[in-house]
């Protein structure tokens, strides 16, 4: 396959990234970071999580940020919510037009520490969750997998098994007559590698050929922007990534580990294959550098350092 | 093309990183970082330049640093050295079993700042070079081409021209009935990128089949590790690199920038791949904490902080 024309990226960074940063950001600064960010014209921003502040502490101030940050027209802002109370605390800031993810773990061990439930038990409240997501009118557009490459208390997943759970959740839905049109591929502990990537992206696009695959990938071992490309060479539209290389996750098994890949980085490599993404990587690159200043802590992004290629071209040929 | 079985990596760390390295380092913990390398059967580590104090102040302890660390029987340790001066010096250690390397920069500013001698007077060069090595029974195994992807001050590097840089060299050498068997990619301040990459390596093997190319690879811009998997999947054998991603190019135009490719991510991604390179990798991680240790500050690498793949899969079946 050949590499598409435009790829649209998902910043994660204000979610995935401050749920997991040690230093507190004050909510203004929160606010300042999502703000920044959209005037890089990144096309999705998940801004925060709606979820219970007794689990989760950092996103009590969820209100407040949904609150303040400015929406900017062009721009789809999103946010994380696990329940009812969740999609009401977001329906209620009147910021989001949610959507609705039907989440599954591919590891047994990784779905009970990390929410609770079994995968049998996950595929038990999922008629549930359509429900509620039916019930607030809240259009079910994603079936994600997490751990969809491996975990760190399992090790590796086999892709047929994946596969296999995507197609009882797709049964699932279809019993609701829905259709999620994106499958998301999610690397949550850094597992993939180019070769177990492609084999996993080849199979889903042979079994669900109209399905937009989306790829979550974590750069935990420093394949991250590797197995981007072998996506984008077999024609991936969609990626999450966050600014700085934000994020990571509690039960990747190693503290102080590197997170999600970084979207500078990312978006770097795009135009230089000449793939657009619409966003200003300039101006990113100068939020990388405020985000730095702000959490008092260098960012592991290659490209905010090193300068972009098209800058140095720039000044080369001037 | 596929895989190679086994990966050659040679560690350039204790030079390139020790050169632009900004922490002054003391000579026995030079000797105590190569010494260390040497215990994880990293099979070439390049120790130290015998270069002018005067030019690389850092590198003046070249002659301690020989004379200190351990030799081990499988190991092969390179030296960079630029005139007879060099060579003298480095074989009076009784160290090392030189290699001879003719350089060609492929950016003629590049060529003039670093070498203070333009592409053609590099040619002209080339004959004094090649009766120098001679002179000393130093065997000429290696063609370098420096940015040859693309260079801070002149832009993106037409392949062809490289190319052709490659076939003057070639029959330059031919002249002293010599024919290297290494050419050596150098993306010296990190231009390259897995298109570039996979484009440049295929002329190179369309062209002289019976070359080894070695991949000198920087991750400047974070795309080092998809660069090395192309070349990896084109069936290149011999990698540059450098603990923990020290090094860099005081001509990359960014200061901070990142520097030469991490050994371990990319001993991780070789050895998830399924190619050997009889590295010890559990220790090299350890190798990169005390390094850490050493000179104060946090490395790049990501594999160090993330743990490997093996680790998980042990703990997880276990």
């Amino acid at each position: 396959m050949s590499f598409p024309k435009y790829v649209k990226i998902r910043e994660v960074g204000p979610r995935e990234g401050m749920q997991i940063e040690e230093t507190h950001v004050a909510t203004e600064n929160k606010i300042r970071i999502i703000d920044l960010l959209s005037e890089c014209n990144i096309p999705i921003i998940e801004v925060t999580s709606f979820v219970s502040p007794k689990w989760v502490p950092k996103m009590a101030d969820a209100e407040q940020v949904a609150a303040g940050f400015k929406k900017f027209p062009n721009i789809k802002y999103e946010c994380l919510y696990l329940n009812a109370k969740g999609i009401e605390r977001a329906q209620a800031t009147g910021k989001f037009d949610l959507d609705g993810v039907l989440s599954i773990t591919a590891s047994e061990t990784f779905s009970k520490k990390n929410t609770n439930l079994s995968i049998e038990e996950t595929f038990n409240e999922m008629e549930k969750r359509i429900q509620t997501l039916n019930d607030y009118n809240v259009p079910i557009t994603t079936l994600a997998v997490m751990t969809a490459f491996g975990c760190t208390y399992e090790g590796d997943k086999n892709p047929k098994q994946v596969v296999n759970l995507i197609s009882r959740s797709f049964e699932k839905t279809n019993e609701f007559g829905i259709q999620p049109s994106n499958i998301l591929l999610g690397d949550t502990v850094g597992w993939a590698n180019p070769v177990t990537t492609e084999k996993l992206v080849a199979l889903l696009q042979d079994k669900w050929p109209d399905k937009n695959i989306v790829m979550h990938l974590h750069d935990t071992r420093g394949m991250g922007i590797a197995n981007a490309y072998v996506a984008l060479k077999m024609g991936i539209t969609q990626f999450d990534s966050s600014v700085g290389g934000l994020g990571g996750c509690p039960f990747s098994g190693a503290k102080g580990a590197a997170g999600n890949i970084a979207t500078e980085d990312l978006v770097h490599m795009c135009h230089e294959l000449g793939i657009s993404t619409g966003i200003d990587l300039d101006k990113l690159i100068d939020v990388t550098r405020e985000i730095e200043h702000i959490l008092g802590r260098d960012l592991s992004s290659k490209v905010a350092k090193g300068g972009t290629l098209d800058s140095y071209r720039q000044r080369a040929t001037s």
